[in-house]
């Protein structure tokens, strides 16, 4: 009953403050004998790193992660695995102004609000460092994953920002590796970069869409009626800062459809197993994964910190103005890629125990061969 | 870690199926002392109840609840409270084509690989029955409400039906009660009548957009990190059976925005509290109420019952068709209000009594006065 | 977070009061496709049942178990299982006196301390009367177990009673069902007759301590660091109404032991399977079962109903004194032998299903043929 | 879920192995404005420290712990408290003959057996290394448990030592401080470093009872039914490492108890408040605290490290013989008194906040003016 844990069998703890001494995830529930060392999650959190382009912050962060506990001679004991990131840039000479004065569209008042704290270092537990926490933790996810499930695969991109779409005609995988945005497409990528680049030169932000799809799950992950394959990414992703909307498969627009065009036919695959027509439900039905991809997309909100000001109030309720300088990134929604991915990761790996706990893998079949 | 259940310190468990014995909710966690009696409970019900308009399923059920522990002269004692509604009309003659096929875009084939089970008697656990223990928890749920926060409200009501959406222009508070669809807006009411009607004849059906709003709310409900009240709405709305997306303010649209657009510029209130001029935050920032209306939508999907046929398989791994025949719902979305209100309520006591817990009821003083 | 319910992944939540309509249990997370019917569960509850003997309560209670859900075909779905007992003798009369005066070593005086709630009829929810509902989620837990482990067993007798204790050299498994303390010695219970037989006439009272085996278990139950199968153990026996102490193994005893006498010593059976020279540790190394019979004791206090008057006060604060007439044991002991049965049960299938989703059944193997 | 996290709203998860980089403990939910600073931790980890007298083993550890979260300014801010100890004395040269063999009485096999992995580095994470973690998390612990109830004190001390029993009768609570096995009474410290410096030089080992009590706490603290104070406190010591027994109050021995003799009479102090004449029950009626001295006992088997050879298998299931050399306790349950402690604070703690959540501190009156 943790507010800084998430997950029900594998279960991940956060802790840590923008401009602490560390941060970091306390992994309790990882299968043993998962191989397992710091540098297959470097690799993650390498992508989620701050200052890579002139898109995101410049604050610079070496983003090491180091393993404190649960992995021995190279693989996992069982036991709570420790992530530790060492806090290497906490200058806050930057955070006079806002010591004082509550940013708009900011949790700093919620939270002065709530705790009588104000942790006025680049937002304290509510910045969206913590999600570097994520990312190692969901590094972690995916080894577990890749050990259980060969083959399956999870990637997000994004498909929104601001007034930008992608083209779902000119969707290309092989993009998304290859542009600052991660965009599936790579006309997208150069407009995109001149949109972002006016908004980031005029002080402004803008917010952004992202879709995470997991490609090659088992069937019969989710479970009703309150841990839903739907409820638990709905969770997972609106748990991540600035997240506002979150949607499986059709989303807010199966709002739109008729029963016709959104039931999914079912037709038999050649390995006798169940396939479908098309995907409007995201591959979870009834809250089970059906196989399908399992697809869920998010909305980010413009950060707040931006050069305009805006009217507010400060800690003695005067009224007053802010400008939030200082390091910021125009779209955060960039470096929230590699985050839904992380939350992913955890969500199928925890959910893949509990079907070993619940069913014991015994599956009805389907056909006559099927077991 | 019960998968029935729902809730840190307020908890739901449901039980029951479409078409056993009964179905009802174990209430554990509800304060002592709060004024409970079935009657109280029974109004939500009867809005919930099928068979009252002809959008709505001809199923009869009287749904009436029983409290079978937990209230002792009138008042809630502290102790579990066991909530009982026997179903009355259980007639599954209809079911006997589906006991074999699988209804694409519904949960049959999902739980049937999972559980290796067939509860074909109208979707037992899966079916939307399983609500009306929701809206009898929420009941209990409004009446503490009631309690600690006298002059609160929640308010559901649909935003989009189909290709229809309501005009906010026109918003009329007033309307929602007077019209089998909870519009707030009159001449939609009579618009969407007709749209649903025709649809219905057809034997076609439709997906919905509903909207459940909090008023009178006090700030500071909501935890971070992974139990945000965002993140915790997300996960209540999308539990609800057929729900693809859930929003919190702006939502998905918060991708389109600018950070200028967005932030919600805040002022002092003549009664010494901060204020805002705006609420694209849906009163919530950084996972914690602002003292705003808390705002959240969530889409529901199209029922897959439908007199078009649609390809399929069966048990055996057969391919065929289905026609879905019965007592069904052209917009289960109509029903989805009362229990998305429900939801609202069980989360916003839940997040109530995490606050006491955690915090005590101190706050950060805003203002010379304010405590 | 929830206190009237217990399990990980085995969730059994009990409900209802002492003279309510009904009580029950609601349990979440049973496997899916055990064999399940009311007779089953019906079969421990007739052992528990009050008003056997003339050493337990003369009060008459039919508790006859109904299933209203989780069941269909005689099998149980992996859905919620809802199992009810009519409260049928509700007389509350005798309760007079009660209702304002506080009974020494009783629950009256906290309950009202921190509900404000006097729930005077027979103790409402704190009333031993809740353990028949744990008796009826005990013979779910058993039947599922039954499934799991085929040829387990689970055997509780009384080894003390007051001041009489049980010679374990005349051990005898068999005359546990032939008398009514449940104590594996038929002199024993003839003794035991004469000295509660005195006991119950001059009005007192005395305690009792059960030992609960299990038998036939597989080693790999139970998880470092905070749900040690002693742990667990621990808690669900010391949750029976009027427990004071639980031991493991040696137990208490284990305090006076040098190393060498408490080490069992290892060897290896015919089977490749490792065997033990003596069970001082109850089954358990590290938290976890090592394959051998799985040992727990615990004491229960006398009850505080007895003839002899005692000082107290009322809820006016009046200092008075207290004779508790009506129906009540001289040993409540005697009727917690199938309660906490029931209990072990429900531990050991919440870890077999724990175990399931921790190492999916990989085991280390032991010598060369081992898996 | 969580197996290395225990506590309801107060959540420590204690992670790390024994000759790993460091352990230490995860602390979520700790209420904010705590004041706070490594050096109050460190008072209560340099008691348990090992290496202080010849009679605790001789590795050499600093056991030095740092804040790495959850502070701010000096005070807890209500994030998650990070709290590191870096493990400096790592040398595993000792452990060549371990990591192939068993030692009968440890959690070796069972560790093997549930995960296949072999720690052998000093026992891992069943080492009780692990307990200097609680040991920090205990001294937040009792920060804010100083805070919210001042003048509360917990003493933990050592009642028996294998043959040795302490005098009730000469009990002196000014000694506990003043002899290394922290046991209240000045000629029992001297027989018992008798007694122990024979079975040390002889390779020996011996079990010890420890009870621990809580003063000044208030009433209304536990839940029925399964979060009974008994029932949490039980759990809580049970979770030490080699702890085979608990009791609460008079223990196992209300077995042998009538009910004249168990009954605590109560009557009414000069300030209001009810009192009782005995406190058989340790504090606790019906799960919940009466405001009376909390009284909890365990008992702890001997270390099965000893120098007499011990028949056992290795990994290949051979059979053979162990000899335990290095660094070890003559008795373990030394270093427990401080362990126990700190279990308890962590209850206790985590108990007024659930109060705090489920009544909001209203309380029944007895008498006339109470309130």
């Amino acid at each position: 009953m943790s507010f800084n844990t998430f997950g029900h069998l594998f279960r991940v703890t956060t802790w840590g403050e923008s401009h602490g001494p560390a941060l970091g995830a306390t992994i309790d529930g990882c299968p043993p004998g998962v191989p397992l060392d710091a540098s297959m999650l470097q690799r993650w959190l390498d992508r989620r790193k701050p200052g890579q382009s002139k898109f995101t912050t410049q604050r610079r962060e070496a983003d090491e992660v180091e393993i404190l506990s649960g992995v021995f001679e190279g693989m996992t004991t069982g036991t709570p695995i420790q992530l530790m990131i060492r806090n290497t840039d906490q200058r806050s000479k930057d955070y006079g102004d806002i010591a004082e004065k509550f940013r708009p569209g900011h949790a700093d008042i919620t939270y002065w609000q709530k705790y009588g704290i104000r942790d006025y270092r680049g937002g304290g537990r509510s910045s969206a460092r913590e999600t570097a926490a994520r990312v190692a933790a969901g590094g972690v996810a995916r080894e577990a994953l890749r050990a259980l499930v060969p083959g399956c695969a999870i990637t997000g991109y994004m498909v929104r920002m601001g007034e930008k779409q992608i083209d779902r005609a000119a969707f290309d995988a092989e993009e998304i590796e290859r542009n600052p945005f991660w965009v599936p497409d790579a006309q997208a990528a150069k407009d995109w970069a001149d949109y972002l680049g006016e908004l980031r030169k005029s002080g402004s932000s803008v917010g952004a869409a992202i879709e995470v799809v997991a490609q090659g799950m088992p069937p019969c992950l989710g479970a009703p009626v309150y841990a839903k394959l739907d409820t638990e990414l709905a969770a997972a992703m609106m748990s991540i800062n600035a997240v506002k909307g979150v949607e499986i498969g059709e989303g807010m627009e199966a709002a739109g459809l008729t029963g016709e065009a959104n039931a999914d036919e079912i037709y038999m695959g050649n390995d006798g197993r169940p396939r479908f027509n098309s995907n409007h439900a995201g591959g979870i039905l009834g809250g089970i994964s059906t196989g399908q991809d399992i697809v869920v997309r998010f909305a980010v909100k413009p950060t707040s910190s931006i050069l305009t000001p805006r009217r507010t109030i400060d800690k003695q309720g005067q009224e007053t103005e802010i400008v939030t300088k200082g390091r910021h990134d125009p779209c955060v929604g960039i470096r929230a890629v590699p985050v839904g991915e992380a939350m992913m990761a955890c969500v199928l790996l925890d959910h893949l125990l509990l079907d070993r706990a619940q069913t014991g893998g015994v599956r009805g079949a389907i056909g006559p061969d099927a077991g």
